[in-house]
């Protein structure tokens, strides 16, 4: 049983939610905690052997913590994601082909696409594939249509290159996560690798993060990078990028689906 | 100020740990814990934000432990160190660079070596060299009488040639850092880079590790690699790979010195 | 075009056989050379801008190469495999996946299981699956059979788990690539993740190697490794190693479906 | 002996050069060769096995390259640097570790600081320094003054914090060397660790290049980077960071040194 909680900071938090767990019989099997001392906040993820019920433990936490704190015991175990494309494969096969051998902690509900390309892959694994064209007059509210009928947890943008608009966003706040293909904040918005192989670099990089109305400047889940050189054109930079844009999203998907990552600011607390 | 604890794992113990400090209204400003379910063992360091006496800290804390834990508050903020060396400097030099501008965390007490290559530029220093030459019968008691003068709190093996008896290391027990020019367990014993080469392999590594009385089977402190390729010689490999040495033991020691490191069975559990 | 040359070494290789190349008009773009001094063996791989006719070439360069050179002129732009597993999906899917969206560089033209497990999955993707089962007497005969039928380039063993028998790894010498899931040499044989987690190691590694009667020793074409600390159990250094699994036998297949990889004795020169 | 050899493209090329050098009777031992084909440039780096009259060979050579080629037979084995230096002890420790014990491959000829910080450091090497406090109103015009005392072939800044006139970069176009403490082009500028904590980044780096006029925008010779996470305050990355400047810059100046670096436009060619 996971438990996960963020208040604000105080002398005796980590005695308090203790004391309620060792109350209970709760044996903490292992305890993350960091406090981020210049926001005054405290973050905590206890995995404990045994299960109980988890509002009255939500409860008795909630009791011995801070006004405004928020505890969440045992979150779903999967939870349900709706994945964006375009026409770029690499991400979204990747995270089918963990979906359809239950690794991915998650269940994929639908793929939502702004071109055909990826509809015949997902038919091969039964997901429903909606096609909705950036050329529609109604292209996001169609696509809300779709998500609020399936109400996931999260939506995941793998390789969808079109930009959402603040009023998408901001409906599904904390819930989008993308992958850039760039070790931000170099090169952002468009054409990362032309950037990067302009530029010289000798590492390329990708990063995950969740979405907000800056454009690629939400709070970072992970990063990665791979080195590069002369010899790479910006074609091949951009292939040798795809491979690491899969991991990289991997990496923040199981991290996220496994309630490791807190977000507050324009930042994220991830207990890896 | 920092405590350390190692004991038998049982439930409550999270719970009553922190209740001691939040009556003392110590504020905990980070908390790592782990357990070891196959050696019911319970390891646990805390930074706290405010100092407080020690050794009464030290007995509130044993009350409330299992029999036989080992609770450590505020270890002295800067343990002494003795280094062992032969002939290559790389370790060494690094050691002592950091030891002059003092961010070592540790104090530098004197250089033991067997050969007298390194004492020029330990008297570029002022640091105390001791040629004992690994040729004269008395060598091991030599090295005692000189490390029982300083009472070092660890010793270390910055590229120090020779095997010690199962007697020197009994009595410097869990406190004889070595560097290991290798990827452990691949290519124990002499020649690393050597049988590297002949074996073609893609990675190089270096292993920072106490030691035992097993050859080179020491409870693992921290491991590094580097790639190579067909054209590389085992010299050049060698070349490589003293920079991963460097890197590696600094790594090891940054650990070890900060009260990051719990040793138990062959094992470690690093808190990084 | 790609053209590949391994022969003994003299001086005047490179002018002769570029002075070949530039006879027939031909603009190299990039070259790679590698001399191993100790085995007096050279290896060359030149990409040249134009198409030419390859036997003629291949003739022209033997011509000037000391005997028994081996050239290759533009080898089949897409090789075949047979891919061979047993129960695990990672690397299977992986391979699946890029041959389906033609970025493998090869076509996959059947898998062959001892066990049911994966056929559903390469059903989805109307690839031949045969089932031979080890308990069977004809096992390997039963193997040689579909392989031969379908005359690959290369045998790829994506997690197969049964040791082959001299006489199979003989008859497709040079011609069967594994991946095995420890970094090489360390942890030989069965159950490296086990091995890896009772020892404590800080990292853990994947090999991919071309397959020789010595159990886990052929020549090393990529190896690549991944931070692992006290936290993962053996199940959990098993499923952070899948990941570097799949990375390192994608790497491997990609340099030698690419021409970039030459074998010699127990070794590789890969032109990476 | 080393040849390295930059020029326009054009068909033959390696077939000319080596023609020369077979004709010589010299071994090529090893060769890397690359095409820039936006830029239409060649550029080639050959080690061979015997020595020869420079001069009469880089004749030889220029006879049989396109008009403008630049060819150097057999570079100065030991190079020439002087060293640029604020208060920052780690890359200039690493660098007179290395020149005192013969394995930086270039004498460092002095250093230049403009604080007193680590004049006692330099001392202990006997190596001249000399103090151009940035108040003087002479500065630029003392180090200039110093600088040409010594005719190095490098001035390498080893975390010299002031920005210097675009007159001077360009006096010594093309052998300024700096180390910038960021993963460029991210977080150009002043303060790059509190820019990455801010933006709370997973990975903080270091970028070793070329000093233009345009702000740490020069060619780039090597990156590196590790990661971080937000249990890092900006000062903690700043310490865990100058591990990263101190290896990035070891690497740099050993691939300069080692005539392994071409510099074009804003770009280089490094064959590692």
């Amino acid at each position: 049983m996971i438990i996960v909680i963020q208040c604000k900071d105080q002398v005796g938090l980590v005695a308090a939610i203790s004391g309620v767990l060792a109350k209970a019989q709760l044996n903490i099997v292992s305890l993350r905690e960091h406090v981020d001392k210049t926001a005054n906040l405290f973050f905590m993820r206890i995995a404990v052997e045994q299960e109980a019920p988890a509002e009255a433990l939500e409860q008795q936490l909630l009791q011995v913590l801070p006004e405004g704190a928020a505890v969440t015991v045992n979150p779903l175990p999967e939870k349900k994601i709706v994945v964006m494309v375009t026409k770029e494969y690499h991400c979204l096969a990747d995270i089918i082909t963990r979906h359809h051998f239950k690794t991915l902690g998650a269940e994929v509900q639908c793929v939502v696409g702004n071109h055909t390309t990826l509809r015949p892959y997902c038919e091969r694994f039964e997901l429903p594939f909606y096609l909705v064209s950036h050329e529609e007059a109604q292209f996001e509210a169609r696509i809300v249509e779709i998500i609020d009928q399936y109400q996931p947890d999260y939506i995941v943008l793998a390789k969808f290159m079109r930009i959402l608009s603040p009023a998408f966003v901001a409906k599904y706040a904390g819930r989008i996560i993308n992958i850039h293909h760039s070790f931000l904040p170099a090169f952002v918005g468009a054409n990362p690798y032309r950037q990067a192989f302009e530029r010289g670099v000798k590492l390329i990089g990708a990063t995950a993060h969740f979405v907000t109305n800056e454009l690629d400047e939400g709070p970072i889940i992970a990063q990665q990078i791979i080195p590069v050189n002369h010899s790479h054109t910006a074609a091949e930079m951009m292939k040798a990028g795809k491979e690491i844009e899969t991991a990289v999203l991997a990496r923040a998907l199981r991290l996220v689906l496994d309630d490791r990552v807190f977000v507050y600011k324009n930042k994220t607390v991830v207990f890896e």
